[in-house]
Formats: structure tokens, sequence, C-alpha cells
């Protein structure tokens, strides 16, 4: 019998159907292989980007030039532009805007590597510290409310280049999931006088059932409304709304789990295409006690269909328990 | 230049970035033809499914047996069942429910055919009469809130089985997405004394720059803030919140319209991959003045990718203008 679950912070169900899993597939689809032939990402084809906004390199190295270990760059096909203002336009009903905004891409290594959890857990700290890097600089721009980090890995996915790389797209206005989060969190920490994070941290280390890594400053869950299978959020344990403002040891800290669960989810389910996202608050809001930044890491396993399209539910047939047991299990080489 | 966009209806952003379009894809994706070696919702395999709910077939035929021309019947691996009450249950936090609902599977000819744009206009008038009839059924079920109709076609789509079918999921809830859709019209209304798809359609028969087809009783657009390329919505002229209520000769007209557009998609865009969705007022809700159900059609020709995941906003590469000029001048056979 399946189960109906609804996420506590935003207004969103799934269905959990684990019988659903057996039904015959008329046609098994595997990842492809990309068939690289360049690589414009790789060190030495620093010319092939848009001059760096940022690099890690070595201190004798020249900008755009090799030398470096993270670089992030314009996206060389911008869906939105830091040029101008916001203005809200309106005609009649409709309501636009020009495209202001920012995106960038972070390359997350030189060498030609499509998987970031094949990096070393210092390469992965110096991601997460490029990641910081960029908000801290883009929350001095007035235009912008909010830039999102997110990875596609894999091109069911929505990868189009092989080699590893987040991206980050800064808007005038803060994303409707993002605000929808934040709401619910702020509606259960006037009702409960806490911030749900740690509600959630404290019931997931009571139960145990759904937690894939612990270590002394982050938890790893397969959360309880899981939208799609082997879903994963990587949540501090101490409070901090904004990643920006996230220490060093942390970073590195957080540099291993991210390594580790990735591998996991590699190990387990044999290179999976997957998505993940950085929610972090509003760059112009205090400090948020009832808010706290994570990432939600989230596989590509199956696509997402009408259902979900027309409804905004989810229909999810790994149940997290199973998910979170089978990676908490799964040994990283 | 790209621009932003936003929904009249609902809090939802999309970044209209038709340069982007242009950018290299290190892997080109194409549908992959189906191998199908057993049809298990063909006529004469009737056996396959499990006894039907409905069906539109000749007089002198018996249920489960050939001599129909559409068949409802009950999902196999059904997310969820028709089976005791929605009770919700809470664990400390977190709050669920058994797997309360119900899961249908519309099967839209015997023969076997993938696609529902090849089908006669009769034929397709017979699946919109199912779905008008199914969704009265189940309107008298009390624990029901909501049925959703949708299709999922082409694996892209996520369709497992390649014989022309939709589905339609009941719900005890009313799904977020048409919730929120209805709290946008609820809102616009207060506000404006109209109905705000009264309002579109009066903006986009003056523009018609966006206008795909017009018949007396409907026009199909593709919206301002189409999240996809080339997305489409059927609009019926008059106001009507339940498409339950739909009178015969609408469901005629609006047969052919449903061909007619999936044909134009069809031939302008080489069979691509799409799902649609049936938004309709929830069962239990009087005639609501400001709601009109419609059609949502929305190819599937890119990857959600973890920008959207994250943030509900969507990046589309057409824009609507652009696409409603293609579709309205491919010529269906």
């Amino acid at each position: 019998m399946s189960e109906l679950r609804k996420d506590p912070i935003v207004n969103r169900w799934v269905m959990m159907a684990p019988e659903r899993a057996e039904r015959p597939i008329q046609i098994a689809e595997r990842q492809r292989q990309p068939n690289i032939e360049f690589d414009p990402f790789a060190e030495g084809n620093e010319s092939e980007t848009a001059p760096e906004l940022l690099s890690i390199r070595r201190a004798d190295s020249e900008p755009n030039k090799p030398g470096w270990r993270v670089r992030v760059v314009p996206n060389k096909y911008p869906a939105v532009q830091r040029i101008g203002e916001f203005e809200r336009r309106h005609e009649g009903l409709y309501e636009g805007t020009c495209g202001f905004g920012a995106h960038e891409v972070i390359i997350e290594c030189p060498q030609t590597e499509p998987n970031l959890s094949r990096l070393s857990p210092q390469q992965v700290t110096d991601v997460l510290t490029a990641y910081r890097d960029r908000l801290i600089e883009l929350g001095t721009d007035h235009r912008l409310a909010y830039a999102m980090i997110f990875k596609n890995q894999g091109t069911l996915a929505g990868a189009s280049v092989h080699h590893a790389h987040s991206q980050l797209i800064g808007t005038p206005f803060v994303p409707f999931t993002v605000a929808e989060e934040l709401a619910g969190c702020q509606e259960y920490f006037e009702q409960h006088g806490r911030d749900i994070f740690e509600a959630i941290l404290e019931a997931e280390l009571h139960s145990r059932s759904r937690v894939v890594l612990e270590t002394p400053r982050f938890l790893v869950i397969c959360p309880y409304a899981s939208r799609v299978a082997y879903e994963m959020w990587i949540v501090p344990r101490e409070p901090g709304s904004h990643y920006e403002r996230i220490g060093s040891s942390d970073l590195e800290e957080l540099g291993g789990v991210l390594k580790t669960v990735l591998r996991k989810l590699d190990i387990a389910l044999d290179d999976p295409a997957f998505n993940y996202v950085l929610h972090s608050a509003p760059f112009h809001q205090p400090r948020l006690p009832h808010y706290r930044w994570h990432f939600e890491i989230l596989p590509r396993l199956t696509r997402l269909a009408g259902f979900e399209w027309g409804s905004g539910c989810y229909l999810n047939e790994v149940l997290p328990e199973v998910a979170a047991n089978r990676l908490r299990e799964t040994i990283v080489d």
C-alpha cells in the first residue's frame, strides 16, 4: 500500500508508491556516455570562456591563464545579464522586465573530469569556497535579491558540457521556491518558537532511519517527503541562514561531506544523473533565526511526467527510509 | 537581450532567453523509437488490464471484450488506491496518510497507435467524453477533493507504455498547483470584478501574436509567460469552471481543436514528447465565476535542470510569440 506524505516546510505532497517500481518499462534508458571532442573548460583553454570573475589559483599564476584550481566565468549563453536596472514593465495584464540578473559558471577543476565526486575533498572545498565568495560579491549588488547555485550532472539532469561545473543565477527577485520555503519556516518559528531545521534534525537523529551521514557539523538525510528517489539534504547542525557567512572549518568539513555523499550516490546507483541546489537566505535580509541554508541533492532516475507538472505533487517509488539505508551502507572507497 | 516574464495568474517567473538556443550541446538527443513486443492496451488484450471502469463501445459488445473505442481501467501499478478513508496521521513533526486516491488509465484507441493526434476528431472527442464521465463519477466520492487528468506522450515525457493513453489521479486534497491557480484567479476577480481568463482571451485576441488557433468556442494560445518552448493552452471562450459540466457540442468542437493543435506540434517539431494536463475546479465547490477549466500542453524539448528544481522559475529559449507564429502557420494535413 502506498502512502502520502506532506513536506513539513512547504505545502507539497508526495505519493510514495514503492510497488510502482516493479512495473515493466518498455524502454530501459541509460545515460549515454558523452563523446567529448573538445573541452572548453579544461586548463589551457581559458580563452574559450569569458574572462574570469574569480579563480582560486597558484600565487605565481596570472588570471585567465593556467595555474588555477577553480574558476568562475560568466555563462557564454546567459539566461540573464547584469546590465541596467530591474524595472517592472506592465503591458496591460502582463508584467515583465528586461532580462536583468547574473548567470555564471563555476568550473570545478582544471582537468577533464565530469564528476565532482571524483575530485579530492580539498578540491570540493575549493568549489564550496568559490560559491561563498561569489555570493559575497553578488550580495553587494543592490539590484540582486538572490543568487541560486545549482549543479546539473549528466545529460538526464540537463548538463550540456561534460566537464565538472556548477552554475549560479542571480535574480532581482527571490525565487518562488525559496520564498515559499522561507514563509513555511517563518510560520513554524512563530508557532513553535524554534527553527524547523532544528526540529527536523532532532527528529531524524532520534529515529535515524533517514540519516545517511553524520559528522560533527553536518547531517545528511533523505527527507521525510522526498520528491524523488534517493533525494538527500545536507543540513548544518548549527544555525546559519546565509551560506556566504560560512566559516573556513565548516567549508573544509562540508567538502568532505559533499564528496562522500555524491560518491555514495555514484556507487549505489552507478553514476546517476543528478541536480543539486543550494538554498540560502536572500541577500538583503538580516540573519534569520527561523531559516538554515542547506543543499538539496535530487537524483534524476525517472522523469517528471504530466502529473507532477500539473499538480505540483510528486510520485516517488523509493521510500526515503529504503534510500537512506542503502546510501548509509554504501562504502566509499 | 533576454527578458523576464511573470505569469499573470500565479507567482511564477520565466526567463525568456532565445540566445541560449544557439549554444552547442555536446549530446544531441532524439526520442528513441520504442520496440514494442506486446501491446497490453490493444483490442483483444482486455484481460491484460484490470476490469474496465468505463468504456465507449458498440451496443452489442460486452464489457472487457473487443468492440470498444475508449476504455478506462484502474492503473495496474497504482500510485494511490480508492480504499479506506483519508485520515491525516501525524508523527511528531511529520504529516502523512495512507495512499488513498484513484489512479486510472484512459486507453484512447483500440488499435496500436502511440499518438492521440493521429486518431480521428471523433475518436479524440470520445476520449474527452471519457474524461468528463470519469470526473462525474469520481466527483460523487466524498473522499476525493480533486482528480487530475494528464497525458505523458513519449519516453522523454515519462511514458512507459507506447499505446495512446492518458491517466487520471484522484486525490483527497486539491493539488498545490491548482490551489495556487485558484487563489490567483480569485484575487484577480476580487480586484478587477472579472474572470482573469476573460481578460487573457481579450488581450490575446487583441494582439493576436500568441494565438495559435481560434474556433467559435475555443482559443489556443502560447501563454505570455510560457514555461517551456511551444507551451500551449486551450481555453474555452465562455465561462465554465468545471470541465465535467461541458456540453456535447463543446466536446465535439474540442475534439477537433485538440487533434489539430497536437498535429501542428507533431508536424512543426517532428513528433516531440509532450505532457498535457487538464486543470478544472475542485469537485465539491460550486460553479466558480473567477475560474475556467483549460488544457495546458507542455512539449518536453529540453530537460528541467537544477535551476528550475531549486527556484520554481523556468528558463525558456523560445519566445511564445515565435512559437505561436510557427504553430499557427503549420498546415495540418
